[in-house]
């Protein structure tokens, strides 16, 4: 073998090495927690479905993105998203599953956008989902945030604030001005106040024709205040229109829930400029902020759609979900040191036998600890001690355990917390209440 | 929309309804926990790589077999297996490793087969292997072996029994009698001998033109007795031959230390006829076998090969590791009902608050017991008691918490047994004692 492939992956695809790859499975694995908690059922779709299943709705840029391909007589793609794969299953499953369907699901997703730094090809989403069958009660929309808001205070990254705002709202506004031909424009201009200041949206809301309504529209994004106080500067604007007014009692009802819930209100946020994807969402959305990291813009949004899977199914199917884009939110972590590895490896205790002649009682010895829970290793190689104890300290584990003739002769095991170099001589059975009441 | 895409999924894909998905994830957990009680490190290889890295080694039915395409001016294919991905990886990242490095994979990979019962074309591998640098102790040998064990004995689908043999005792025999240039043939024969019997494997060997030797192979393949007695009798047969004595002084240390790991040695039989791939493994070798269920076939096989990643990196990486191909497994186990859902929920408690009044009473509790560890779930739709308690009959649930307005005055909860159907007044508080006594 003289010609050898450069060992290599695509650009855009995260790939870690072991302490990276523990630290994020141990978010992941929170997240996965939370979502359980809540009642969530677990869900893993195939990662490869007909296009013209996954493409029922799709169009712009989703279907530019999409790794698409030909096997046999078969139009395949990969899917781009979670919400899609849940679509297709509740309509295919529809008599099989009870409702309201919650579930979960963490699994990678696939699009082939140009690679820069910070955006994945090959990423994890963390979606939850509760589908309703013909109906949903609203109380599901403050679920979710409560949801959110459980997995943020575990992962301890900080302030963060959920900021919720109803389409409903958005939609009566516009209506009630007369200016609902426009309501994409105008979510589209209002939607980057924060990016842009309010003096550009302004400017862009004159230039898009939305002539004396410009200062009732700014004012209305312009409401602050504590929760209370938007709610009710909302409720005296004097909007006359039912589908503003069902939006402000949701919003009011949500923030109600979500305290019930036992979840801080300083935590959630009514933001009125927020609106999300146009075409999906009608009621409560949301985004979720760490507030020391605002750069990072939403780490997790969503919110309460009408139709699930209407491009398969005549049944109603309302729903209200969330997604974390776990690759891209720990690359960011990563990157701006908000997080980084704890554990070098997931061993708690390695043992270091002194010659071949201790192999039987370092093997039970490990065998013992395995039982106990106790994640345990042996090094094997025919190396001297220095070497070993290198090995100990390289691959980051809190105890070795060094086993020696005199060890076994005295049914004893010489003990080193590697963190502080302390040593002592135990019995093995002793063992696994030392190295766990360290925990 | 009147044109519905009828929901589908590809053949040769599984996709679970939730209580299966339960029990699917209870499996692949115990087999990840195990992994980690013995040190393995995880690792998460991007689904989508270089047709070129993929193929380096590849040839026949892998690449007839794979899903690849072009996107933009990259060839790309799917993972076919894990171990082509192992072998990049260390190559790659060789330098930030220790060794001898020991991983899990737990991940889902492709292949586009002909779909029929039982054959999946996107299936789970469940592998793990240890990497030395340049050498590796053969130890390591029986540490794979002795992890198969523990999984197979959590699991508990009944005996099992890990077969073992030594490919360096089939290519030193072989050798020996001069047989060297047919070894393929002869071990491709002599693998089908449990399927069609001693007397078509001798006459098969004839036409291959063994010759007088055919008694002798026939004579080696009949070994029969305990471990040791085979043992004895392959040293007896008077083999001189470098190769075939190191596999059997070999084999007989692996034995060794399996015991020494402390697995019980009736579930390991030296099995002369296993040779598996041909052209990688090296020495040791596996297939496991559930006793009551063998017409299964092998459902965790590997072995010990010598150079990992040849096609990648001239340095020299031997390992030896192994491989469950969970979903078929899966697949197998539920269609001879060996296994079945242990339950439709993993909610341990759903609370039914009888009307909206109670609802601050209920989430309360409801977060009580999620912060005490319980997955708890509350039904909100607007029904009458009996429709609520159907939808408690029809989740699964073990127990449904049933609030009223009499309830909260009391500061207490109805408790309902769903196996039991018994009922009892409690405080919130006490809820999780109860419900996780119960577990």
């Amino acid at each position: 073998m003289d010609n050898k492939v450069t060992p290599k992956i695509l650009p855009g695809f995260m790939e870690l090495l072991p302490e990276e790859q523990i630290l994020f499975n141990r978010i992941k694995d929170e997240i996965k927690n939370v979502y359980e908690s809540f009642g969530f059922l677990p869900l893993d779709t195939p990662v490869i479905e007909y296009s013209e299943v996954l493409l029922a709705k799709a169009g712009g840029e989703t279907e530019k993105q999409i790794y698409r391909f030909s096997k046999g007589d078969n139009d395949l793609a990969l899917r781009f998203d979670l919400t899609v794969p849940l679509a297709r299953y509740v309509a295919q499953r529809y008599n099989d599953l009870t409702f309201p369907f919650k579930r979960y699901q963490i699994s990678k997703v696939y699009r082939g956008e140009r690679p820069q730094k910070g955006r994945f090809r090959e990423f994890y989403q963390c979606d939850i989902d509760i589908i309703g069958n013909t109906s949903l009660d609203i109380i599901y929309d403050a679920e979710i945030p409560a949801v959110i808001y459980n997995i943020f205070k575990r992962l301890e990254l900080g302030d963060f604030t959920i900021k919720l705002n109803n389409r409903k709202i958005l939609g009566g506004f516009f209506e009630y001005i007369g200016l609902s031909d426009k309501t994409a424009d105008v979510l589209r201009i209002i939607d980057k106040i924060e990016k842009i200041g309010a003096d550009n949206v302004k400017t862009e809301l004159i230039k898009l024709g939305a002539g004396d309504n410009t200062r009732r529209i700014m004012d209305f994004v312009s409401i602050s205040g504590t929760n209370a106080e938007k709610l009710e500067k909302l409720k005296s604007l004097g909007v006359e229109n039912d589908t503003f007014n069902e939006g402000v009692s949701e919003l009011e009802e949500v923030l109600g829930y979500i305290a019930m819930l036992g979840c801080d209100e300083k935590n959630f946020e009514i933001e009125l400029t927020i609106a999300r994807g146009l075409d999906y969402y009608t009621g409560t959305v949301y985004e979720t902020f760490l507030n020391e990291y605002s750069a990072l813009g939403s780490v997790c949004s969503g919110g309460r759609y009408d139709n699930l899977a209407e491009f398969y199914t005549k049944q109603k199917l309302p729903g209200v979900g969330v997604s974390i884009g776990l690759t891209r939110l720990f690359y960011q972590l990563r990157e701006m040191e908000i997080i980084k590895p704890e554990a070098k490896t997931l061993v708690k205790a390695l043992i270091l036998p002194m010659d071949k002649s201790v192999t039987d009682f370092a093997l039970s010895t490990a065998s013992l600890l395995r039982s106990q829970g106790i994640p345990t290793d042996i090094y094997h190689e025919n190396k001297g001690m220095k070497q070993k104890m290198k090995y100990a300290n390289k691959t980051g584990v809190p105890y070795a355990i060094i086993i020696g003739e005199n060890e076994v002769e005295n049914g004893i095991v010489m003990l080193k917390n590697m963190n502080t170099g302390e040593q002592s001589a135990v019995r093995p059975t002793e063992l696994a209440n030392i190295i766990k009441g360290d925990n």
